[in-house]
């Protein structure tokens, strides 16, 4: 079934406005005045729904609303360090398939392909946040933001329940030994092309953070936050 | 350490022949003579080479082997179907990175773009593999081939001590549930954009192949597999 996102204001006891460009996509999509689709809140609520008789593309008629059963029972957030482009569209693009919560980019020294137009970035990686939550069926658009350093960046991981750093370069703290232990939220960071440098690892150590291999073959920087939150999903049952 | 691949017959005692290929890369590396790099057999040996006082580039001079430590524990086929072009890519290369031991290509009815040429497509792909396992520290270079339909590859599947098949339909048994068990080696089979046919799942059934989940979030085609994977590296120890 099609799905949508609705701000909860535009959302009424029976009915729910669209925004402009979903009425432009279910106008191209031409569906039945009959045809359901869902318009889900992004804040835990599916609503089935229909056009209606007059067949408004603006307007969608409430049939039903339930819980969303899609969102995983474990808060993720993940901190990626700035890489190159596509890269990063993809890490993003994964991270939302997989169920991550939210998604944080970060300045790690080896960074060679830092934005110059940061919001501009972040605006178009939110947008394949948004078309890739509609796809696979998520609850909420995670939401893409930035930390202007790994120091800014830690201060806002360490509140969550397990903070988790992975560094290629780690051989003896394995991730499966990690994740036998209870936590509702957890925060991961990974690197960018290059590798961090050993005394961003050593700033890590420094505030207790485990540091973390991902096992023997080295993963490209895009790849290693997508299979941590696999492992994450899969170990927690999420998946 | 840079790392290349070559033949088993061009390696004598104390010294390996490169390829053309890996010869002119040496050269626009611009290796020093004593610089140390990795050759593997692509049959569970590195040799630690440097280039040698003539600095002829074709040529290897072994400083010490030993037994590559980066291949899984398990066996891993994944049985992928066809899709448009940049999926294939990126699936062959994120299975490659998580230790995938060989893909093999299939025909299934919903696949949308079954290449014209074949033979040029594994070509394509198996060059992917070998530059993605030069990359990741593979000891081998994961085989990409195709099988004719969907019962010839389950034929050669089930060789393998368990044989799983994912599809986005199933809700009711988990990965998490099936790889609790001891194997050595694994198949999979992932759907086309379109997911699998009914009819196709009921073949499957009545092979007596557990249809498997990979959770309430749908997974694009190219990210099924390597999700997969992510989660038998896990759970096996692998990673």
């Amino acid at each position: 079934m099609f799905r949508f996102f609705a701000d909860i204001n535009d959302i009424s006891t029976d009915s729910i406005l669209l925004c402009t460009e979903d009425s432009k996509h279910i106008r191209t999509l031409r569906l039945k005045p009959d045809e359901q689709f869902i318009v889900c809140d992004g804040n835990g609520t599916d609503y089935v729904c229909k056009l209606g008789k007059t067949g408004d593309c603006k307007k969608a008629e409430i049939l039903s609303k339930h819980k969303t059963i899609t969102e995983p029972s474990v808060l993720c957030r993940v901190f990626i360090a700035y890489q190159k482009g596509d890269r990063l569209d993809f890490a993003v693009q994964k991270s939302v398939e997989l169920g991550v919560h939210d998604i944080v980019l970060f300045k790690s020294e080896r960074c060679v392909a830092i934005p110059n137009d940061i919001p501009k970035k972040l605006a178009r990686l939110q947008r394949i946040s948004l078309e890739t939550a509609k796809l696979c069926n998520r609850g909420i658009i995670p939401r893409v933001s930035s930390s202007s350093s790994l120091e800014t960046a830690v201060n806002e991981a360490v509140t969550s329940d397990l903070t988790l750093f992975f560094y290629e370069s780690e051989d003896q703290l394995h991730i499966k030994s990690v994740l036998q232990q209870e936590y509702s939220s957890i925060s991961i960071f990974t690197g960018p092309e290059g590798g961090f440098q050993p005394h961003e690892v050593e700033f890590i150590r420094s505030k207790n953070i485990p540091v973390i291999s991902l096992g023997p073959r080295i993963l490209r920087s895009e790849t290693a936050p997508v299979v941590a939150l696999a492992a994450i999903m899969y170990e927690s049952g999420n998946m």
